[in-house]
């Protein structure tokens, strides 16, 4: 089996080398990540410069690795069309992000963004985000990912193509092992900050921002990713890439739109 | 009315002058966008560095402008959690994009993040896009955009709260207004490309690679915006932001993932 690893903290960051340190278990581990921290890059590419590719040593590891002058997006586009043209992987796992990726917030995420674009060509592909903290790290995350892709090809957990176009969003409760309650299929929730940005003064009395904002206490869907965490569970939501919404799209239909012109 | 234009060409580009400039006839208008071209950025948000914000001249229109020093997803927060606080937009107009936003492309646009971004902030949004030839200018595309915000509104085209969190994605096509067939209220299509990256060797023989790729020819579903525009039709699309893949989602709740713990 071939695995190409991703990640939005950049590719001398602590979550991408545990998970490829487990799940080289499985077969050949490629990683392709970005040189630097790219988080919050949602789903941007790099059409107007050109992309630096440079062979790297990872780690302590024996393991092909690159580093990329682009977003998390570029990684995965670039390493199929390109430096993997003639190897093509079987699946892409991209994390582990330091920081959930709960509801809403996939949307900004840097790390979801390198699974979509591999769910775009058409590979199976994984996002793992857990919040370290001083006392957990992300051995436990990597080792659950590690048996999901095993499960996923060698047991044949779902034989299903349209699973093909699914990402699969996994966030890691930030518990010991042994509090955490199990697995859950979730949807995605509900992420709203207030106090969003903070004002400063540069030195010459002009304004500039910083992005901030506290996490709201908001009423969520039970089936959801984050209830799914508060309850110490680790969170499976499956997504996907198309964002036709449906239920306005028969509504407006009806509407006589010519009219407008 | 309240009106926020935003747009992924930066504050001056052509596309938001037309916008703005038929917008006007509608009620206050306040354009907040970034201050150099900003494309394919998608979802992007800048949490790493301060946000600039400059008070602008805007063309030859007596209109209330911002530059930022961010995304089109920035501006957009930025405008109504900080700049607009006190004075929340009625509706976000993004564009008119400089080139198509058709099928999957939408998701790295940052024309369409733009208007996403007002969706997740409950704020009624519209991306318009449109690529422009040497013929045809913008302005029937700003003139049909006037018209649509005008029926949403005075006409009460949609009094459905749903549409709060709807984005509506219009590809205006490039002909002439006479050879317009029509509106279509449209699905997402599938956008590919062949030929990804070109490489090139630097002076000292060290590879890079430019994105690039030509649009494949691909089999589109009937009510997709890509055939609506081959055929000089105005694609009308509804999108939203939660990307939970729920066809997917019920399959992965009857496996049985506690045992891959």
């Amino acid at each position: 089996m071939r695995i190409l690893i991703s990640n939005d903290d950049g590719i001398f960051s602590e979550g991408i080398y545990v998970l490829a340190k487990s799940l080289i278990n499985l077969g050949e581990v490629i990683v392709i990540a970005p040189d630097s921290e790219k988080s919050a890059t949602g789903h941007a590419i790099t059409m107007h410069h050109p992309l630096r590719v440079s062979r790297t040593k990872f780690f302590d590891l024996d393991i092909e690795a690159y580093s990329v002058s682009g977003t998390p997006a570029d990684c995965v586009k670039l390493a199929v069309e390109a430096i993997l043209k003639d190897r093509r992987p079987d699946i892409v796992v991209s994390g582990i992000n330091n920081g959930p990726n709960l509801g809403t917030d996939v949307i900004y995420s840097g790390t979801v963004s390198a699974a979509v674009e591999a769910a775009i060509l058409e590979i199976p592909s994984i996002a793992i985000s857990m919040a370290r903290s001083k006392f957990e790290t992300f051995e436990h995350a990597g080792n659950f990912v590690t048996k999901l892709v095993e499960d996923i090809f060698e047991k044949g957990l779902y034989n299903n193509k349209e699973l093909n176009e699914t990402i699969i969003n996994v966030n890691y409760p930030t518990v010991s092992e042994e509090e955490i309650r199990g697995v859950k299929v979730t949807t995605l929730g509900i992420r709203k900050y207030q106090n969003a940005f903070v004002e400063r003064k540069d030195p010459r009395g002009n304004s500039y921002y910083w992005m901030s904002g506290e996490v709201m206490d908001l009423e969520q869907n039970e089936s959801s990713d984050v209830v799914a965490l508060r309850n110490n569970y680790i969170s499976v939501t499956p997504i996907h890439f198309d964002l036709t919404n449906f239920k306005t799209y028969e509504y407006l239909k009806k509407l006589d739109l010519e009219k407008t012109r």
